[in-house]
């Protein structure tokens, strides 16, 4: 059995009860439950409910604030800057956005820099959250406690992987774009670690600067570094995205690695445009979606794999989860399984 | 003789005299030439004077508008869209960034999607113009004519290279991100024809999908394409930044692909933040100084080649041109020559 299927009410219960349990105001809870299940409905269940057992000693040890709210540093209407305490970044989101979303509605569009939230979860579920009203969203987050990533041209790890997503409206579905500035992601290199296996390419660079296959590299004594997006012929492409995802997310914010912060945390960018703001939503879609068929028309590198736009596997996801349940691989139900024990709260049945 | 060194005055009146010659309103071609002086001083010789032969035709063939104004298709003070009706891209940033500018010193930030720019030449230039006044500032520009990249997963080109750029202040002097969405551009492919060299990466993609070094698979009966940014193993990334571009620029400007121009114009997204609505400049320049000092520190790869964090290159290069000459690689030099030949004007002489 290599996965398991839940009712998603079932599963939110699970991811509810699990986080209220641990401390979390149940107000907040909600939040960050929903929006998990929300992620396993797109199909990215390493960032769904699969986050849960992450989080509980988090919120048990006080790293991740239980209660309170955000504070207000900077409102300019159009441009905003939150502290988030360290508050669930699912929960700082959800509020973000419905800022974001009001003001962009009156103004056009609005920005809003975060200081210390926590782990913000899945972008695309946010940005999914924007684009399904009509919107374009933009999200960059990095952790300025994080460093495993080396700037282009040097062997240290400084940087986060640095992710970013943009979210907006076609004629079908939203196209979600959800990428970062490193090739790929601190979770896949655990992932590798854990299974033993190499990467297909030479995604990481070793101390001494040499491309590698070799995951490993990232807890050798002097440690490894994941490579930037464009690898060793062009990685300043990465290194300047990585620089870019920084300076939105803790100079606007105006906290980040100058400040030392030794927890885990997620500095946030976040940016909502009303095309009715710009030239309209008909011709905003018009030419999305004109270009979105263009690219699913081009002739295929292999004739069995067409070419996809980001967002259609997650709105072909959505549809499968339109009948009220979700598939987990069963590493992400083990996981779960081992909380509710710790938490003594019963699993529920598979579907 | 590789290279040949000219009064930056000589130079600005060689292109002003040519530009007006070919019909270009003065104090429009007044802007162009000291924005491609500028360029040339940044260092970038590619797309400094090295355009005017290229803008000289267009404007003859009324492909390059010569005077009038941009329309105003949207203002709503926080966001507008222009249609620059093929007027010198040059001019038409000047004026953008005046109004995003002043927009932004008011609302906190401001942005400017516009369709039918005509060629906006270097990124960094205009960037530059932004940060030295304490701004980010972001440009993304696409052709909706052209068509040099393939989707990921795809074989026929589709988009243009769709270059971005992001500057902003640090204390020493602005971070100069200039890069595009994809591996590398449509005129490095032509030199390398030109000069018969192969690229030194497989960079290029043939029609039939397979990874290649040879520009000329551009020119080849089925055309080939330049690869998005990750190449074949990560291409999804460049993919990725190529539709936020066209999207930005296109969807938001509404004209674009859709409308299937033919002609040599750029279509542009143009955004403008101030620091000081965010979490203030003095927060905002010590986050990126701080973080810039760490990537110039960071052990490099090769003990000759120190980390440089983009921008650091064009400072070096602006310093070396303060004794107000311009150095130019002979191809440009020569080119230059051609037209001043053709339209009987006298070359500057060399310092």
């Amino acid at each position: 059995m290599n996965t398991a299927t839940f009712k998603r009410d079932d599963l939110f219960n699970l991811a509810l009860t699990l986080l209220t349990n641990a401390g979390l105001e149940p107000a907040k809870a909600e939040v960050v439950a929903e929006l998990l299940v929300q992620t396993d409905e797109l199909g990215v269940t390493t960032h769904g409910t699969s986050m849960v057992p992450y989080y509980l000693p988090e919120l048990k040890a006080g790293m991740m604030t239980s209660e309170g709210s955000y504070e207000v540093v900077q409102d300019r209407k159009v441009t905003m800057v939150w502290d988030g305490t360290y508050l669930p970044g699912h929960w700082l989101m959800q509020q973000a956005l419905d800022v974001c979303m009001a003001r962009a509605t009156e103004f056009g569009m609005a920005a809003l820099s975060m200081r210390r939230a926590h782990h913000i979860g899945c972008l695309s579920t946010l940005t999914r959250i924007a684009a399904d009203r009509g919107f374009v969203c933009y999200i960059a987050t990095s952790d300025p406690s994080g460093k495993w990533v080396a700037p282009y041209g040097g062997t240290e790890p400084l940087l986060t992987p640095n992710p970013w997503a943009i979210g907006y409206p076609s004629r079908e579905h939203p196209v979600l774009i959800d990428t970062c500035a490193s090739i790929t992601t601190v979770s896949k290199v655990r992932e590798l670690i854990n299974t033993g296996v190499q990467f297909a390419h030479p995604w990481m660079l070793d101390a001494a600067g040499n491309a590698t296959t070799d995951p490993n590299v990232i807890n050798a004594d002097l440690r490894g570094s994941i490579q930037p997006v464009g690898g060793s012929d062009h990685g300043h492409k990465g290194f300047g995205l990585a620089l870019m995802v920084e300076m939105l997310s803790q100079g606007l914010s105006g906290h980040g690695r100058a400040e030392e912060p030794e927890r885990w945390g997620g500095n946030v960018f976040l940016q909502v445009m009303d095309p009715e703001a710009f030239a309209g939503k008909e011709a905003f879609e018009r030419e999305v979606s004109h270009l979105n068929d263009l690219c699913r028309a081009n002739r295929p590198l292999d004739a069995a794999r067409p070419v996809r736009v980001p967002g259609d596997r997650a709105s072909a996801a959505l549809k499968a989860a339109q009948g009220g349940t979700v598939r987990l691989p069963q590493e992400v139900f083990a996981r779960l399984e081992q909380s509710a024990a710790e938490y003594g709260v019963s699993m529920p049945s598979m579907c």
